[in-house]
């Protein structure tokens, strides 16, 4: 009766790819594998700035976990994760209670992080889960229904404001500038009426992406429509602007539909818990383990991998986080089977912004530079090599993009 | 060029047929016409409860002016009326400024009246029009998506509440809670927290419809989900809750979704000219004229036509505003030829009221009494009756409801 306890806390790309690695590789008289998470199903947090903008359904980019991960080799427990305790070896759940384990992955994903800008968590909308994305989409349709309901126009209703060019904020403008016409048809909104802007502290958007990738980037975007605030700091957000300073003057734009795209931290549990020691995110020992924590592996964003070459953290994408799981599914069947340990080795492949539908731009492996339609096309080939890796040629086919000359 | 200035004031359903009606009869030698509506759309009033619960899409409940009107006899004005000036024979319009007739229409519909009760005007939501039917719908939608976005649950968001059991109200409450599972499995919501109430201040809805069928309508929504609150006074909407007061007692609903459909009045315009006599609206002469005003023809819910036989005003309906059409057409036409004008006879065919797409009940002419898919057959074909004479057999198939038996 000393089977392992394997609990896996969160269901995004690392836990996930965790959790249907290891149904593959143990069996129940192996180890006792539990997987928890908030809701039933995963999202593909890479496609929620389609969500958020109302080009693809909600339902397009989350995966019910039942249809990928087998509950007869894996417990799945619907819950809130409230506090991991090392000392204990447990986990404090919302409903549950406490759950021990003896090997325990935290894949707890990220949160948004505000910086302290003021107004930021009462009056922006983040892309951070399916909830948000939704919101966010169901509260710019809300604001354009209103419009033409008020005597006194407002344009601050229209205006959409996005705070951060990273690739989370530029996708989203992609994909935004692409749903406003079908938005005006829908509101009975004159398109001349809306504007969306960019905001963002870099001289360009995609920051340390390569200069010729940002040029396409942003020119497309504003071909678009879309106008960039550059060098900008956000001061405040407030119910109805968005206040800013630039080249040391404090301007504001009307608006009630801010975006907050330009920040991203650890999930706090991680920090509360004692594990965080970098900027909210634990400094993964080669092995993926948590320094002083040979029972806890960590992934995907609450994970800080260091590119030595470069002397920066590898950027915290699905890419990578599907990549550790493999290191982190070997060492775990290794503890519990006997076997060598392996070190984590990154292979970046590649780096596709989308554009919206019909345009892209990025770098892939060989160096070799991307743009418009076959940015596009390497994009949904990177989306479609996830879900095979996940579920399989059925998930592909349910899930995956394939009008890729759309 | 002594032709006549017929100048005709809302695109309604009374509005319309008299414009459809005079341009087969009239040329622009006879007479000039000027059509004036805030938007190039009509739209029909009695599906606005479908608009408002999302169970169809605006685009089928209006029409574009231009599809119906020939622009070519009939000049159209996309305008605000702001005064009809009986005086100098003219109407002020916000853009065009002031126009002259020598005829007039007065077609300009209903508006929400609010009998003072505090907090309706800024937080209920009325079906009144595309615009506050769309906002309607978006208004519960968002609140369903915020939902599961706030930490502390709050129903308010979930609870919908129907002020009035008149026909809008009743035909409401039909299609919403045909919606609420859709809108449950869209934004994640468990359906049994979702509560419909309707507060009306009568013993039972439909007050004064046949008492069988009455309770033929209470039934099919009870058994659907709607809790009726009767003997109720609405006191006081707030922004997250109704007050009202039954037996004596002051009660409460936590609620962000009022709905306010307990009362219409003719458009405070008709009030303002000096024209509305009786409760707002115009107590016309046989031949469908404002007393004292030869020149006016008021039609629809602008104008009060006595059942002398029952002591009431007949109910403003779609039906004797199209009725009333045939006679002010003729009228019109009479004053413009020469000839004789007659007296509206109105020929009330019967009454149906929808309660969700599968489900009515109404009555015929004949006295006998409708239920379920029968009444629902018969709502869509009076629905296409209208659509025929307005605009032919091409309206009717590109807008008709032919889904009779779904």
């Amino acid at each position: 009766m000393n089977k392992k306890k394997i609990v896996i806390l969160g269901a995004g790309y690392g836990g996930m790819m965790v959790a249907t690695k290891l149904q593959k590789k143990l069996s129940p008289n192996d180890a006792e594998i539990t997987l928890v998470n908030k809701h039933d199903y995963h999202y593909q947090a890479t496609w929620l700035h389609e969500v958020s903008a109302g080009t693809i359904h909600q339902d397009r980019a989350r995966i019910r976990i039942k249809d990928v991960v087998n509950f007869n080799k894996v417990k799945f427990l619907q819950d809130t994760v409230l506090a991991i305790d090392t000392e204990s070896k447990s986990v404090k759940l919302q409903n549950t209670g406490r759950i021990e384990y003896d090997i325990l992955v935290v894949a707890l994903g990220f949160q948004p992080a505000t910086f302290g800008i003021p107004g930021i968590e009462e009056h922006a909308f983040t892309i951070s889960t399916i909830n948000t994305s939704r919101l966010l989409r169901e509260h710019i349709e809300y604001n354009f229904a209103m419009y033409n309901n008020e005597v006194e126009k407002n344009p601050a209703r229209l205006n959409i404001v996005v705070g951060g060019g990273g690739f989370t904020g530029v996708e989203y403008l992609g994909e935004i500038v692409n749903k406003v016409p079908e938005l005006c048809k829908e509101y009975d909104i004159d398109p001349a009426l809306v504007r969306v802007f960019n905001i963002d502290g870099s001289p360009t958007v995609l920051k340390g992406f390569d200069p010729q990738l940002v040029e396409y980037a942003m020119s497309s975007l504003e071909s678009r429509g879309v106008e960039f605030i550059n060098n900008a700091h956000l001061i405040e957000i407030k119910a109805d602007k968005v206040i800013y300073e630039k080249d040391g003057e404090t301007k504001e734009i009307p608006t009630m539909n801010a975006v907050w795209a330009a920040g991203v931290r650890a999930n706090v549990i991680v920090e509360e818990s004692g594990l965080g020691t970098n900027r909210g995110k634990v400094d993964v020992t080669p092995e993926m383990r948590a320094p002083g924590h040979d029972d806890i592996f960590v992934i995907g964003d609450c994970a800080l991998v260091m590119d030595h070459k470069a002397g920066f953290p590898y950027p915290p994408t699905a890419q990578i986080a599907i990549q550790e799981s493999g290191t982190i599914a070997h060492n775990i069947i290794a503890l519990v089977k006997g076997g060598e340990l392996e070190a984590f080795k990154p292979n970046i492949l590649g780096t596709v912004a989308s554009l919206g539908h019909k345009d892209g731009t990025g770098i892939v492996l060989d160096g070799r530079k991307l743009f418009g339609w076959k940015a596009t096309v390497m994009k949904k080939i990177i989306d479609n090599r996830y879900l095979l890796k996940l579920g399989g040629i059925g998930l592909l086919i349910k899930k995956g993009k394939f009008n890729i000359f759309g």
